[in-house]
C-alpha cells in the first residue's frame, strides 16, 4: 500500500490603484463595477494572480514573469480566470492534480465579502478544483491600508498523478 | 481504497498599536502586561485572528469579518481565543477536522520567543488542535518595522471528516 | 490501518538593503555578484531565512531566533544554506520528515527567475527535500516596491516519522 504525498505552493501578489477613470477593476475572477481599476497589462487580478503563482511554486515550475511574462504576447492583457486556467493546466501537463487553492485578498476595496461565493465559482471553475476566497483589511496601515493598492496571497496543495493503479492510492471522487 | 485529502486555508491580519497607554495588549492568546495595546473592538490579537481566517480559508466557509462581523454583537469584544474556539467549533461543524494551524507574528513587540509556549497551549486548547506559534521581525522596515502595527500570517490544514469506515482508509506511512 | 497527517508551517522574512558598496547580495543559496547587499549579522539570505522559519513552524519547535539567536555564536555569519540545512536536521531530529518546502522571493532585485533552477538545486540539497523557488514584485509599492529591501514568504509540509506501526496508528474520526 502505498501513499500520496501533497506539495505545497505559495504565492503573493500586489497591485496598484489605476489613476485611469476607466479602468475595470477585476478581482478574483469577477468585474467590480463603480470601483476604481488596478494598474497593469493584464487585467490585474491580484487573487487569480496569487493563485497562479501558488499553483506553480507547489509544482515546481516557476511563477507568473516566466509562464505568462513579456515574451508570451498571447497572453497579453489576458483576464485572471484565463490565466489561471492555464496554470492549472500547466500545473496537471507537469504531473500533479491541484487539491485545493485558497486565496485571501487584502485590501481596503473591492469588499470580497459581498461577492465571496460568486468569487469562488469563478475561480474553482478556472482551476478545475476547490479554489476558496476570503477578505482582510489592514487597519489603515501599509500599502494596501492607505489606499495604494490591493494584495493577494494564495496557498494551494498538489499532488503526483498516479501512473498506474499500483503506484499510488487513488482518492474517491467526491 | 481511499485516502483523505488535507485541504489548506491561508489568513493575514494587520492591527495598529493604540494610542491609548490603558489599552492593554493581547496577542497569540496571551496578555502582555506592560506592553503597548493594539487598537480595534475586539481584542485586536492579530495571532488568534489569523488563525480564524486561515481555519475559515481551509473549509471555504468566508472570513472574519462574515463570522464575527459588526451584525454579530455577541462577539464583539470577544478575546482572540473565544474567537479562534468558535472558529473551529464552525469549521467543524462545516464537516472538517482540523490537522494544524501555524501562525508566524511580525513585529517588533511583543517578543513571542519569550513565551512561545505559553502561546502555543492557550490557541492550541482553544483550537483544539495543534497551533505553532513563531516570531519574527522586518528589519526596521515597512508598518511592522515602523513599529505601526502587529501583523500576523496563519495556515492551517484540515480533513473531511469521514461519514464511515470505509471512505477513510488511509495510506500506508513509507 | 494507519495514515500520516502533514503539518504545515509559514514563515516570513525581510532584510533591508545595505548602504555598504562591498556587501555582496546573498538570496536563495546563490551570490548575485554586481546586486546590492542585505544588512543583516548573518548573509541575510531572506529567502533561507523563511525556509526555516517555515521548518520550524511546521514542526512547532520555534523560530529562526530561538535557534539561531545572538546565543549561539557558532551561526553568526553563516550562510542561508548552513542554515537551512541545520534547520532541516532540527525538524528530523524532532521526529519529522520534510515532505516540500516552497518560497517566493518578494523584490525588485534579484530576479530570481534569471536562476531559478540553480536556486531550487541549492535550497533542495541543503534541505534534504524539495525546495521550489519563485519571484514576484509589487508593483512599485510597500517596502519592496519602493526599494527599501527583500521579502520572502515559504510555507512547509513536514510528516511525523513513523517509528513502528503502533506508534502511528490513525486518529479516529469523530
Amino acid at each position: 500500500m502505498t501513499m500520496v504525498i501533497p506539495r505545497t505552493g505559495i504565492g503573493v501578489d500586489v497591485h496598484a490603484y489605476s489613476d485611469d477613470p476607466e479602468r475595470e477593476l477585476w478581482v478574483a475572477g469577477l468585474k467590480w463595477p463603480g470601483e476604481r481599476g488596478l494598474d497593469g497589462h493584464s487585467d490585474s487580478d491580484v487573487a487569480a494572480h496569487a493563485c497562479c503563482d501558488a499553483l506553480f511554486s507547489a509544482a515546481g515550475i516557476g511563477d507568473l514573469g516566466q509562464h505568462f511574462g513579456v515574451d508570451r504576447p498571447e497572453f497579453a492583457g489576458a483576464s485572471g480566470a484565463v490565466l489561471l486556467a492555464e496554470a492549472a493546466h500547466q500545473v496537471r501537463a507537469a504531473g500533479f492534480e491541484i487539491g485545493n487553492v485558497c486565496v485571501q485578498v487584502i485590501g481596503n476595496r473591492p469588499k470580497i465579502g459581498t461577492r465571496r461565493i460568486d468569487a469562488q465559482q469563478v475561480l474553482s471553475q478556472a482551476a478545475g478544483a476547490d479554489v476558496s476566497v476570503s477578505g482582510t483589511t489592514t487597519d489603515a496601515l501599509g500599502l494596501t491600508g492607505r489606499g495604494e493598492g490591493v494584495a493577494a496571497i494564495a496557498n494551494a496543495l498538489v499532488y503526483p498523478i498516479a501512473r498506474d493503479e499500483a503506484s499510488v492510492a487513488a482518492p474517491t471522487p467526491h
